[in-house]
């Protein structure tokens, strides 16, 4: 059972220079999610913004849990070779995991400990709030051909075809693993990937690394939809984390969807989508909102009064976004975005380098996000204005289901 | 006056479809900097995050203003030769930013105006909270080489001399004129100046910009002091804003300065930082305090048992960071810190590309931050953990009075 907690401790108290620290009940295997909010008696701002949600369960938290304000994301690759040492690591990060997300500093010591060794945990999260850090860890297709996986390696996990107007950055695209940090205050995302990337020195090493500085999704049908930096709402239409029978049809991998390893788990695509938004802030409001078919101001379909309204695909433009990224001219592929937006400076012509990192959970690479930008990066309107600069996919393992368990058991453990 | 509204209107209420919008009083302008806060019946967390600063005022807000959590910070190169056509655009950014510091988007007309012409706002920010967002712009030396200006320029103006260390990046490095954006949620700081950068477009170009992920100081002495990626508590010694002799003496300029149209006004340096946080994880807990003179978990000096304790700088290292920056080892030179962390990626080289971008207001800039990073920059034993990568200093001229006035006035104007 994945659920989000009232209690909002804050990281110095939980710290536990000697103290017992929040024992935290293992949550139940295989149960369904439940978004369920406990503490009813809680100031819901500090539950909203300060809480810690539940690191274990069936399946990790970070893909159905509420989405936060922020994001940071790492790719990394292997420098190890030795298979023990590599599952040692997992289960190090597992640990860690485990105790950040709890709003804990890593390792018990951390400043009670001897001064003349480096401290446990880099320091800069101490006294701020769990904020809501969930961790989600992948392992992308080049894993499999590293410490004898070849035959684990997921069919659903497909290396992604080239699509018209690609354009990617090698330096941002690709990657063995992969840690999703998300969190209402950035600098606990940040610490979270900065000891995860400290823990695994020597044995696996950042390859790309993105910050996002607000979300453009949400996973609770009844938050305000946050807008992207095109100025729409967006992630109107995505599956919300309560939709169990929508997650199971089409982000959870059930039992026989292929290997065994993967039951519970989902597949990430990560896509930077840079955005030419100089272009766009010179086109004209209706031009915009025939790109995506719907309203600026209030996000309703074309023809429609109200953002949650059924889109009428018919009454769209044929190359409007929402008309061709909708399930009904896709087979009915759905995937759950769950994507941020980003600034990262200027990209030496005077130009901001923004746009969309965008994300997505789906059962099936090969029926979700593939044949959904088949179709959008041959005839989408908007592609006028972005360009696919990085890309990445990965295989996202099942949650942890206790305290003894570990990140990737099922697909190291020869028992699993 | 510069104080912060207690009430927290949405940038949708505020939008103006046709509404009269909210008539600020101008501020009395020469008043004594008052931080009071308005509206003891507000929510004191929604008047922390949400609030409008008030624009007008003897100076700028952002400089002495209770620091913000975001920044977004764009330096900007000239490209129009038409001083009237740049003084256009300096009292359209004033407009611009008078409405957007009070939660209204850009325009009147926003969405309600013509279709078949681009947005007047380009909307992301519709529906947010004021957030607190200042906006504070500067003029770079080489802005005094453009328009005539040439006699305009302060003495206290210097360029900065190369400091030994300084590794310099060209394209982070500079600018003619800055502004920085400052606001608790990041989308209306990245919105603010993406919207300043599109009015501006054809006569400034964006140089560089930077993203500030969490603040590093506060103007704020009873605020929790933040920590740095480094670990520690950064800006417990800064000057508050609310203490008005030492803003007068240390930040603002005075009469008889020099050039009398900087007059209640004050000098900015920019530096970015670089962190080898990878080197700095690996370092003792003994080193990492000796380093700054300060203790990790509580932030107090060296010998001392709280944070706000005075520091004892002789029973420091002779290279600890404080003792030499402390303005007892500069005959006195105090500045006014108001830097962010950032992570913008990697490196390249698998190390995260994260630091401090420091940001310091002065009255001028010989007796403030370059004595001071002559000492550092020669004897601080950080220096084996840190690079400044990119550097800038900025006039910032004094604040807009009222809804008449604008961005630069006592510069450009012949009557000033
Ligand atoms: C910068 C790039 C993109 C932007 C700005 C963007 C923006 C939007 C917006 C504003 C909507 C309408 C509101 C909503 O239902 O969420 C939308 C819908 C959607 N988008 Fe995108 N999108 C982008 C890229 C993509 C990509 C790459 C995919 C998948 C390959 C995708 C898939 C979808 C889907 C499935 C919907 C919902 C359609 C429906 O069921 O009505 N989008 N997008
Ligand atoms: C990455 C670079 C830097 C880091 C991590 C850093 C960190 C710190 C820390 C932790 C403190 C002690 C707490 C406090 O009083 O704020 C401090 C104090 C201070 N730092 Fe820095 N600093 C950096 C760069 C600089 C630079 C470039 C300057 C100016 C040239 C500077 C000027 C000061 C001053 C004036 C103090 C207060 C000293 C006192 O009055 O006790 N710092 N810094």
């Amino acid at each position: 059972m994945t659920e989000t907690q009232g209690s909002t401790p804050s990281r110095r108290a939980l710290i536990g220079w000697g103290g017992a620290g929040l024992a935290l009940g293992a949550a139940a295997a295989g149960g369904a999610v439940a978004m369920a909010r406990t503490g009813n008696d809680v100031d819901p701002v500090a539950a909203e913004t300060g809480g810690a949600v539940e690191f274990h369960g069936a399946h990790q938290a970070g893909i159905a849990t509420p989405v936060q304000d922020r994001l940071h994301f790492a790719a990394f690759d292997v420098k190890t070779e030795d298979r023990a040492e590599f599952v040692q690591m997992l289960k190090d990060w597992t640990e860690a995991a485990r105790r950040m997300t709890q709003g804990k500093a890593v390792g018990e010591g951390a400043y009670g400990g001897l001064a003349e060794a480096p401290p446990d945990d880099t320091g800069e999260a101490l006294g701020l709030k769990p904020s809501r850090l969930t961790l989600t860890i992948g392992f992308g297709p080049s894993l499999f051909d590293k410490f004898g996986l070849r035959d684990k390696r997921p069919e659903a996990l497909v290396d992604l075809p080239k699509f018209p107007g690609d354009n990617l950055d090698r330096t941002r695209t690709g990657g063995d693993l992969c840690v999703q940090a998300c969190a209402d205050d950035p600098q606990v995302a940040v610490h979270a990937i900065r000891n995860l990337a400290r823990i695994g020195f020597g044995k696996v090493a950042i390859r790309w690394s993105q910050l996002g500085f607000g979300k453009t999704s949400s996973t609770t049908p009844d938050a305000q939809t946050p807008r992207n930096l095109m100025g729409f709402k967006d992630g109107t239409r995505n599956i919300a984390g309560t939709e169990t029978d929508r997650l199971k049809k089409f982000v959870w991998v059930g039992d026989g969807d292929g290997q065994d390893w993967m039951t519970g788990g989902s597949y990430l695509v990560a896509r930077r989508i840079r955005m030419n938004i100089e272009t766009w802030d010179r086109t004209s409001l209706q031009e915009q909102e025939d790109v995506f078919g719907r309203d600026k101001r209030e996000g309703a379909p074309v023809g429609k009064a109200k953002e949650h309204d059924a889109p009428f695909l018919k009454a769209m433009k044929p190359d409007a976004h929402v008309r061709l990224a909708h399930p009904d001219s896709n087979d009915g592929a759905t995937i759950l975005r769950r994507g941020y937006s980003f600034t990262d400076g200027t990209d030496g012509l005077g130009r901001l380098d923004a746009g969309l990192f965008f994300l997505a959970y789906q059962r099936d690479v090969r029926k979700g996000f593939i044949p959904v930008q088949r179709r959008l990066s041959a005839q989408d309107a908007l592609n006028e204005y972005i360009q696919h600069v990085g890309s990445a996919v990965f295989a996202v393992p099942p949650g942890v289901r206790d305290s003894g368990d570990w990140w990737g058991r099922t697909l190291f453990s020869k028992e699993a």
